[in-house]
């Protein structure tokens, strides 16, 4: 199962591919898709559909992995990350791939194992568990690789709750 | 000038359709989309855009004019109706579309004249301005009609503020 972990951003979206084979999980790739500053924001969106459809084309993954937008300080800022977050699942939903959707607290459970765990410690467990040499940079790369984690930890809990069940 | 008002929404997405021939402005059609309650939410944006991308490939409008979110109550409220707002920004822009925003403040004082007019005073004024038997109904559809209006009247404004200044 390859993953595609999206952390949504209008400047800036993290994205984070990984494969699950048997127990291991690997790293495929991860980095960010940006937009212009200057564009108007439907470029901008246009934009990151388009991104977002490269990679799905070059790596055609299964899975769509994407953090739920629950909170924000700031009310500008739910409203263009929001947008963005509609663009991203419509683009992969389109392009066939499943659609899961993590808050940020079963994200770090998930990694972490704890749910209050602050940045730099989810950072370590997933440079730990995809044996990466350096600490995953920048923060929406390393977030993005974080969601694709807690999915393919969420798909082998449910495997072995449905196994249990029998 | 053909515009194409958008009152976004998961649930239902108002829209109009008014074109404008010199003085006058043209109802040309007006309505919802909806999605289905039980659908997942990525199947809901697919479905809002397809329906958006419809009316678009019939009407071939030149504008699609949209209402700005700037405040919400409810968090969760806001978090859909800005996913399903980018949906459509980008699915207007890919088509080719001019994109305008307004909020609804200027929605009101185009409109009205006033900008804290209450929902009915608006549809008032739209079904007065489009020559309507009937009052605009749904809210939405009323509101998508609304803000198509709105864009009208300030492409006059601007058009005579740019002569004033020859």
């Amino acid at each position: 199962m390859l993953v595609l972990g999206i952390d949504p951003g209008t400047a800036t979206t993290g994205f984070g591919l990984i494969e699950a084979v048997n127990s291991r999980i690997e790293l495929v790739r991860y980095g960010t898709v940006t937009t212009e500053a200057n564009a108007a924001m439907s470029d901008r969106l246009c934009q990151i559909c388009d991104q977002i459809n490269e990679i799905i084309t070059i790596y055609k993954p299964d899975v769509a992995a994407i953090e739920q937008i629950y909170y924000f300080k700031n009310a500008k800022t739910v409203i263009t990350v929001a947008q963005s977050r509609g663009v991203i699942m419509m683009t992969a939903a389109k392009a066939g791939l499943e659609i899961a959707e993590y808050t940020p607290l079963q994200v770090k459970q998930s990694v972490v194992g704890y749910g209050k765990a602050d940045k730099k410690q989810v950072q370590i467990m997933v440079q730990s568990i995809l044996h990466m040499d350096t600490l995953p940079k920048p923060d929406d790369a390393a977030d993005a690789l974080a969601i694709a984690i807690c999915h393919v930890h969420s798909c082998r809990m449910a495997k072995i709750y449905k196994g249990g069940l029998k």
